[in-house]
């Protein structure tokens, strides 16, 4: 019997199932129209808009409606600061940062170090040092430091922590059990926390003293977060955000499960050097490829189970050369050896220009966090 | 039959049975011993403490014991900012003044605006509102303002809110609602709070690098907040704090429940003024006296059961004036008219006086406001 579903912040199990997540969700796919306009505004529609990897959304248009009609909008995404930031997260992120450069727009970016520290077997110092090392890989990333806020949930609590009362105060018990699927035995905070992940949807609002709406990308497990909120804000006088969803980036051991920092072998880090990415991608990438050589030239490979041929629709920009990939692999004239030698090239490339902007990241961090 | 007990923060019901309270808290009835200790440093009892208002206590003991070895102790009390302040805040805090001016030690306010805006159906600029109003009376009892620190929750939420954290993690669900009767209707913000109830207990402690043990005044259905924190406290590497217990001061309707700003004719408020108390002990103190003046001189009244007679344990200070006046009433000597005389003028007095320190109040608070 194939496991249950379950998708939630804190908690993936199962195949995930994409299209009955939507309805189940209740987010929109991501139509032709909805590219078009962002196409328009952008001059380009990002590979991950393209490849379906962003496949979901919520009120989009209005976001885009706002954004036409020279309404001030903003960014918002975060990163729960308790291990090493890996490919998952770095796609998100880029994908972000293209937002920003071509809408031109803030980005505030949260750091959810209490929600580490409450469900994380973690000492206090050391999401705090996670906090640290996380914000020079998303420096890395090359956000705009002139429109980029990061707020730090105990760091900005001041200025949080009053607007979080507000949210909590129309959020019940029994919300919080069925979204996350938590009993009795929940830790106090952890129960809370929810309420300080909305304030950065209305925080510039009440700081600028000037409505606005929110574009939130992000990977779909933290939908219930937002599902919630969206209720909640409208109720205190600001906009529902705007929601954008990517479905998980696969773990190397295959493509039916959440990528995750907690098992560095399934996931390949920010920090990984060149022998790293080659050694994890030859050990542990599952391979879409037959027994032998002889039946996988006859039979060809599968594309779909093949981790390193859907890696590459994140890393191989080109259309034309991605669809050339996988026709060859499928008819057999590509190995899974060969597919694998091209990821650890675009890898490598993308990871060494990280670490690059990661090494000069550190002085830039006092550029980034928001002044309280 | 007799109403269940229930005795907590969010509700009182049923005639309270002290001597039964205090064996279901675990808590210690103050005895002649620590009067004595307490006599020694003070260089007299309060009048309070001999009538067994402040009737119960944990771990009293260490806390005399660290003030005399010369370790640095503090108070911390509080106040919940929803309505007016009533004589029963007010004679908690007479004697927390009392302790501060006889031990010459710090003390620490907190205003807990946030609970208060979760736990009632009021706005959050109301709690604002009435924040700033109970700190003009807070003032008023004459606090040194050397050595009182005002945290008010939502104003000090960047130091305070990152210690709350570390102490929600130790505090499941299971616990909140064995202690306060709560259930899965409750909203997330007051199953959080209990958590920035405990910070005071510590924060003096984190922001001074000097490990302090702590005395809390407090009426006893504060109680389960401590009976949890004392835990979770020391597990964080804290003193666990010490407590002396008050009874209820009754509302003017009768001895057998608790005095509330609820309903503003049960109880008197401090800023009444004097046609007020007058009126509102005429008309609404319950007597303990007979029918008829007849049957009154004949009979005599009850002290227990008047509450004229059970409040001038709180504000006539002479021992064996109290004694000869409860004598007079037991006999019928003195109607209940005249006790009620001799309450009024104790009133209008103590509250006349506290409305003249009121009126220069406003220009203090940002003397007694903890500069975060």
């Amino acid at each position: 019997m194939a496991k249950e579903m379950i998708v939630n912040p804190y908690d993936v199990q199962g195949d995930v199932d994409y299209a009955r997540l939507g309805k189940e969700f209740g987010i929109k796919p991501l139509d032709e129209k909805l590219l078009k306009r962002i196409e328009k505004i952008a001059g380009e529609v990002h590979p991950y808009l393209r490849r379906g990897i962003f496949f979901a959304h919520r009120d989009l248009e209005k976001f885009l409606d706002d954004y036409e009609n020279g309404k001030k909008v903003f960014l918002y995404t975060g990163c729960g600061p308790s291990g090493p930031i890996h490919l998952g997260h770095y796609t998100i992120w880029s994908f972000t940062k293209w937002l920003q450069d071509k809408f031109g727009i803030e980005l505030w970016f949260q750091f959810t170090d209490d929600e580490k520290f409450l469900y994380k077997n973690k000492t206090f110092e050391e999401i705090q040092g996670w906090t640290k090392e996380n914000m020079l890989d998303v420096i890395a990333i090359g956000f705009d430091p002139k429109k980029t806020h990061f707020l730090v949930d105990t760091q900005h609590a001041g200025i949080m922590y009053p607007e979080a009362v507000k949210v909590s105060k129309k959020i019940t018990f029994s919300t919080i059990k069925a979204s996350f699927g938590f009993n009795d035995s929940n830790n106090i905070g952890s129960i809370f926390y929810t309420a300080m992940q909305t304030v950065p949807i209305f925080l510039p609002s009440v700081l600028s003293g000037e409505k606005q709406r929110c574009l939130i990308p992000l990977a779909v497990d933290q939908d219930p977060h937002f599902r919630i909120s969206r209720d909640v804000v409208e109720k205190l006088g600001h906009y529902k955000p705007s929601i954008i969803h990517s479905k998980f980036m696969s773990p190397l051991t295959g493509v039916d499960s959440k990528g995750s920092s907690s098992n560095p072998d399934k996931m390949v880090l920010m920090t990984d050097n060149a022998k790293t990415i080659k050694k994890k991608i030859n050990k542990h990438a599952f391979s879409g490829g037959k027994e032998t050589v002889e039946e996988h030239r006859e039979k060809g490979g599968d594309v779909n189970s093949d981790v390193s041929c859907q890696w590459l629709r994140y890393f191989e920009e080109d259309d034309e050369k991605l669809a050339e990939i996988y026709e060859k692999y499928s008819k057999g004239e590509l190995l899974s050896g060969e597919i694998k030698a091209m990821l650890i090239e675009k890898l490598t490339k993308a990871l060494g220009d990280h670490n690059k902007r990661r090494a000069g990241a550190e002085k830039l961090i006092d550029k980034f966090v928001y002044k309280n």
